[in-house]
């Protein structure tokens, strides 16, 4: 969805009247900060190649995670109001191209084209959804679960479908899964520890494999009563589904 | 912030043309539902008079709340996706009146006029920001914290300003906040009543009075290390502020 919203954006803004102001094209090394509180954007940015972390940072240092942005995916948008004081940060999560327009050159391009205006809304609006539906999880669901859920998302947006089901994804590490679900890398290693026992993933250094019908699974069974306490159900039996061809993760990792 | 840019988009639809589709004002009973899962939004809706809960829920009927809108505030949002699936509802808090635009004739009216769009873009960047805001509080903070940026976010938005740094706020319950930050009405019990030791808050069934500054001062002071740990530093002295006029909080409730 966010994909097809974000290519009616491009598609509008590539159809502009030659006089407009052009997008630039920028690169950024993995780690290179593109915007920070002591450098605010003024700019909305579309990722064109590689991958952007988007996070808050608070007084001493906590990091939070807002998102990590894909390919054909806009971020920035908090550069519209022009605030003078912003928490967000966004990084280079890997080499990454960027195209960029200013706030101040989007608004001259959708006050002359109505449908850029809508298609910008319509990104926004998603990016809303989204962002309701990761604190209706913090609101509501155990580290374990907002950690599966996180897991789920972040297949569906930037995994690779395999054979038998499983996804394979980008290697996040379980810091950057801490940062996201609000917990300690500690924490995250113990469950990704026992969705591997259970057959959910498969993960090494370089790539995870990820079983989303199996984790979902998971996710419906273990009910919770609320605000993260269990149900105390009995544990699920042991599972190891197939990896891909058969092959041992290790093998998959070698490949990447 | 909001109110300024939810004014902007008000004033940009009441100027518009008048063969263009007109809202329509729309009452509701303290309580009644506006929209829910079985019941899908096609409108954004401008609250006249009153206030709305809109909140989400999952299969198990656990609540979180994503936000209470007063007066001049706009809510439901996500009709413009159209989306098959939403898990959003929307409530009348108190007795309520609503202007609504369904939302084909609100991109109606958008396509006419780019200055619509983008103000409607704005107000969604705004709410954008706040979202982030709460993921963050939710990723970093314990929920004392989340409690009090919680209260002081509240009496920033439905306060009013009384005598000697308080603010009166309108009756939350304990349930409703415990929906908001994510945790049982018995654990905000615990908390409102450390507060209101420390002198932050006066509470009575009717009515919360929060001295603002104080409670920010708490905040600031009260670091943590990392979510939700504290850094075990020695509590605050008790200390009780005067409340407005020196009145003890049960005579300022009856006047309610």
């Amino acid at each position: 969805m966010a994909t097809g919203l974000a290519a009616s954006l491009q598609n509008q803004l590539a159809h502009q009247p030659s006089h407009l102001p052009c997008s630039l094209v920028v690169e950024y090394a993995k780690g290179e900060m593109i915007y920070d509180q002591h450098r605010r954007s003024t700019s909305l940015y579309l990722v064109v190649e590689g991958s952007v972390k988007v996070s808050r940072v608070d007084d001493e240092g906590r990091e939070a995670i807002i998102d990590i942005y894909q390919p054909d995916e806009f971020f920035g948008e908090s550069a519209f109001l022009n605030l003078d004081q912003c928490c967000e940060q966004a990084m280079a999560h890997e080499n990454t191209k960027l195209m960029t327009w200013t706030t101040s050159a989007l608004e001259e391009i959708a006050l002359d084209s109505p449908c850029v205006a809508m298609a910008l809304s319509q990104i926004l609006v998603r990016r809303i959804i989204d962002l309701t539906e990761r604190l209706e999880s913090f609101s509501v669901d155990s580290i374990a679960r907002r950690l599966a859920r996180s897991l789920i998302r972040f297949s569906d947006r930037l995994g690779t479908p395999e054979e038998n089901g499983w996804v394979r994804m980008p290697p996040l590490t379980q810091d950057l899964l801490g940062q996201y679900v609000g917990t300690h890398r500690e924490i995250v290693s113990v469950y990704m520890n026992q969705f591997r026992r259970q057959g959910h993933l498969q993960y090494a250094r370089r790539v995870i494999l990820l079983h989303r019908a199996s984790l979902q699974a998971w996710l419906e069974q273990n009910a919770l009563s609320s605000h993260g306490r269990t149900r105390h159900r009995a544990a699920k039996p042991m599972r190891v589904l197939p990896t891909p061809g058969g092959r041992d993760i290790r093998a998959v990792a070698s490949q990447c």
